[in-house]
């Protein structure tokens, strides 16, 4: 055990920086916090899961306008296994989810939507909410919340909150296709803007089914920092 | 624009990726989406931000007791700037804290807790948090929760709950050293285990000081997935 032997003049703060986690979760010998950050295209990985999956006959990427023709080069690869349309997308993610189910084919009778930035769903997990779906009518996986929620008031904590019951979405969330379309018609009408896809069928009053997600299927997004943090490492 | 022009016989799920964000928060021409993940080791990333902050004094790193050599041999380019004391953690994350602790010098006046998955933490976060720990005593930066949060009840939403005044913690959180000893102290006779630090401080009815913290500082916990992902793509 090496000691803190002295301190740099002036500087009265210490830091400590738990590493002690084993890991336990992620498998393998190596702690997390060891292990290095591998490079990926995350759209691609992302898509891949979905292409792979025996239950989907087409995807829809909705891209930035000025980005389809990248997106569709880069997902390129998996169009021998599942016909892929890019479509451009909309001012708000709402919007975009809309232009991306009026490109769906008619004869799906589930649509599936996931984050871009989900690269880490499974098979599994698909399959999951699509049973669900199809049983339920609307699925969406998430997690009990893990983090510290704290209620705060004028920049003071008030309380640490009761976290039980409390579950963090993730994507995907599974419908019906006609349940969806008719979710998304009437928010767009009534200019109603959810934070996913679940809320705007809550408000037909239709029950959401939710399965257990996954840990590891975050959403990733800051790789751009991840880079700069690497670089003045 | 491409079109899905057939379907995969006996596939009748569709997937909407939604990948049209411009990545306004992170900057730069290349939406995140597109962006590859850089490799790092995440423990130095981290401890480096400590290391070169001008108010660290020194760094105690609390390491699995089988990784204690790993983890000095890692950190040993920081130890030019500031003493780096690597010690063995306990079995929960607040023990492993609870002898960190114990091992930062005893002229240190304001001590910070910091999770070592967290690379993104910045010079400007940390300088917020000793800041209103020294004014207040007691301080941890947080974000509004921005996730879509469910009630559920019986594997069912109950409701989409309303997030306002709702802040997720991150770290690095900091207090006055005396303060925090006692904290630790109190809970440990007590048996009491708190999800942060923040709960320990709280439980003496100290009150603690909420910073903002920064999209980008986020708790990192599968990039072994990250790399399995990357094999299969």
């Amino acid at each position: 055990m090496t000691e803190v032997r002295r301190e740099a003049s002036g500087r009265s703060v210490a830091a400590v920086i738990p590493a002690a986690g084993s890991g336990a979760r992620m498998g393998g010998r190596t702690p997390k916090q060891f292990r290095r950050l591998a490079p990926a295209p995350i759209l691609l990985l992302t898509a891949g899961h979905f292409a792979r999956h025996p239950a989907i006959g087409s995807i829809v990427v909705v891209a930035p306008a000025t980005h389809v023709r990248r997106a569709e080069r880069l997902l390129r690869p998996l169009a021998r296994r599942v016909p892929v349309a890019v479509v451009p997308g909309g001012r708000e993610r709402q919007d975009s989810v809309r232009l991306g189910l009026a490109a769906v084919p008619a004869g799906a009778d589930v649509v599936l939507v996931h984050d871009a930035v989900r690269p880490f769903v499974t098979t599994a997990l698909i399959t999951a909410v699509i049973e669900a779906a199809r049983r339920d009518g609307a699925a969406i996986c998430a997690l009990p919340v893990k983090e510290t929620v704290k209620r705060v008031v004028d920049e003071y904590v008030e309380t640490t909150v009761d976290r039980s019951a409390l579950w963090a979405v993730q994507t995907p969330q599974a419908f019906r296709a006609d349940l969806l379309r008719e979710a998304h018609d009437k928010a767009h009408r009534d200019g109603f803007v959810g934070t996913d896809e679940a809320m705007l069928v809550e408000r037909l009053g239709h029950r959401v089914r939710v399965v257990r997600g996954l840990e590891e299927n975050i959403k990733i997004t800051t790789p751009a920092d991840l880079r700069k943090a690497r670089a003045r490492a």
